[in-house]
């Protein structure tokens, strides 16, 4: 029964051994039975049809047994039935961003039945998943979505974000209460069709100061972990965060997925060992030999000293030219640790 | 004379009043008059040829009354004259990059006189300049250095420099202490041609979890402040070093330059009043309105507490699309700001 899945244990803060592991960008990039279906479909295609989706999401499963599977989809997916003239060639492109407050009223929540492919996928994955795996949705947080929207032509140096930042903030903060409206909406729709844990990827905060990432990017935020408490786990990711550790603490969520920048210990000392953490390996650790990567996942392990709540995963996204092997060697090496205390 | 610069007296650890102020990227990007010029040369015909480049080099004097003056050359000009068959087009492309130990013979100090462009250039810099303004020269960084010619076709997400990391450790350390050498000799070449001041760029060292940076990162740092010791004053600036304040200040840099995403109150929190500062206004600041450039520049002295030594300057280099206006007004707020002890 879900209750007693590793993962949402872990995100519930219990000491579960072993930690359980899964990986953001497990799905696609290094999988070759992944690349001969994009090959065949297109990112798109793939994301587009729930069956399709639903098949990439199980592949990294079947190959490596992780403890969760996360929704494939595109982190602007559910800005793709609004009127922005978003394409992926193969990154992002807005053909008609949002410049101004007339422009605001197209940054809304979707027409019925636009996610309902979303929402099938995620029902199809978890009846093809084992029952001990669980059923991550994703959506990504305000800013990090509103960076994309703004960026049009201004896309280099993410100048159209850090010029609402500081030549804008009052319509920046208009933009992104309605991508908090969204995003409810959207995660409310993923944990309907049966998402048991959701995460919220701000990959563009650590861009901001910490005092205007807690004047703009923090309440958002908040407010969405608001609307779904106590609904599943919520998680939060900040890349580039080191700065923000205090205020990411304030989020609302129930566990923090750190870049591999900041150790857990260091991480633990100042926000203590109370809090559920999700990573965090250095994606890049993954390029160097099976040997660095036993090292490597050693050592996170060790950072988290045996607190309990603590899932393993990467510090960011799989690398695309990460050896498939590798991948391999992580899973064991995190099923095969035991903490100290627990030894013989 | 030249001990009496404000920029070098407050490298000194001195309080100096206003606050000196220089931008990383000040000469390029942002001027009319630059963007003149490089219509006609283009960019490398600037940086070669030691008039032009001395006339960049004091464009942004002219026009801001910066305190010091920084060489405008590329973080890979002392590579040019070596056989990697570096171009920009128009960012850096690497021919011929470091693929294994067979091509660490190609990384070593250049041919005698092929860097005399930069001397040439550094003098004439100083007969252009006020007496009060000081010359700062500039290298790149071994590590930083390395993620340009490890890349070759894996430069995306700086692939080929986190593979050496974790998968070619002893090969990565050969290729820094080359690096070293190369940037010791690059350095005192400049000084002997009248630089005042030098500044490392380590903008790629973030990349790089604590325990890597430092192994890898730090010790061929260290070896050429130590080389520079007693000469001019040495500055260190690492981009997205957040998590490594500590490590950084056991470069034996005389200034840390930070980037925008740590407030200066908190590094003297951790390191102390008695460090001297540089920086640390976001580049993204300058997108906003005059007024927000103005709150801005406040809030980075404020920050600083009136502590000595601190060196007003941007936490990374100015963005393009910043208005020159703006850049006038942060001069502007920076020399009427005094220190509250100092009011009447």
């Amino acid at each position: 029964m879900s209750a007693g899945r590793p993962l949402l244990r872990a995100l519930r803060g219990e000491a579960v051994t072993p930690t359980p592991v899964w990986l953001m960008r497990q799905a696609g990039r290094v999988l070759p039975e992944y690349r001969a279906l994009k090959e065949e479909h297109g990112f798109l295609g793939l994301a587009r049809d729930p069956e399709l989706a639903a098949e990439v999401t199980l592949q990294p499963i079947r190959r490596f047994g992780f403890d969760g599977a996360i929704l494939f989809a595109d982190i602007l997916t559910p800005l793709l039935p609004l009127d922005f003239g978003i394409d992926f060639a193969p990154g992002p492109v807005v053909a008609r961003p949002v410049e101004g407050e007339a422009d605001l009223e197209r940054v809304r929540i979707p027409p019925a039945g636009s996610l309902d492919g979303v929402a099938e996928t995620l029902r199809r994955v978890r009846a093809g998943l084992p029952e001990e795996v669980t059923l991550l949705g994703f959506a990504g947080a305000p800013l990090t979505l509103a960076r994309y929207l703004l960026a049009g032509s201004g896309a280099r140096d993410h100048a159209g974000l850090r010029r609402a930042v500081y030549g804008e903030p009052r319509f920046l903060e208009n933009l992104l209460e309605r991508l908090a409206d969204l995003t409810i909406h959207y995660l409310e729709l993923q944990i309907e069709a049966g998402a048991e844990a959701v995460q919220l990827f701000d990959t563009w905060a650590g861009l901001l100061p910490e005092e205007e990432y807690r004047r703009l990017a923090l309440p958002p935020v908040r407010r969405i972990f608001q609307a779904l408490e106590g609904q599943v786990p919520r998680i939060y990711l900040v890349k580039d965060g080191a700065h923000l550790l205090e205020a990411m603490a304030e989020s609302g969520a129930d566990a923090l997925s750190l870049d591999w920048r900041v150790s857990l210990s260091r991480a633990r000392r100042i926000l203590g060992r109370g809090l559920v953490l999700q990573g965090n390996l250095d994606p890049g650790c993954l390029l160097g030999s099976p040997e660095a990567v036993r090292r490597g996942v050693l050592r996170v392990l060790e950072e988290n000293g045996g607190a309990p709540g603590h899932v393993f995963n990467l510090g960011h996204g799989l690398l695309p030219q990460t050896p498939l092997e590798n991948v391999g060697v992580l899973v064991e090496e995190v099923r095969s640790w035991r903490p100290a205390a627990a030894s013989p």
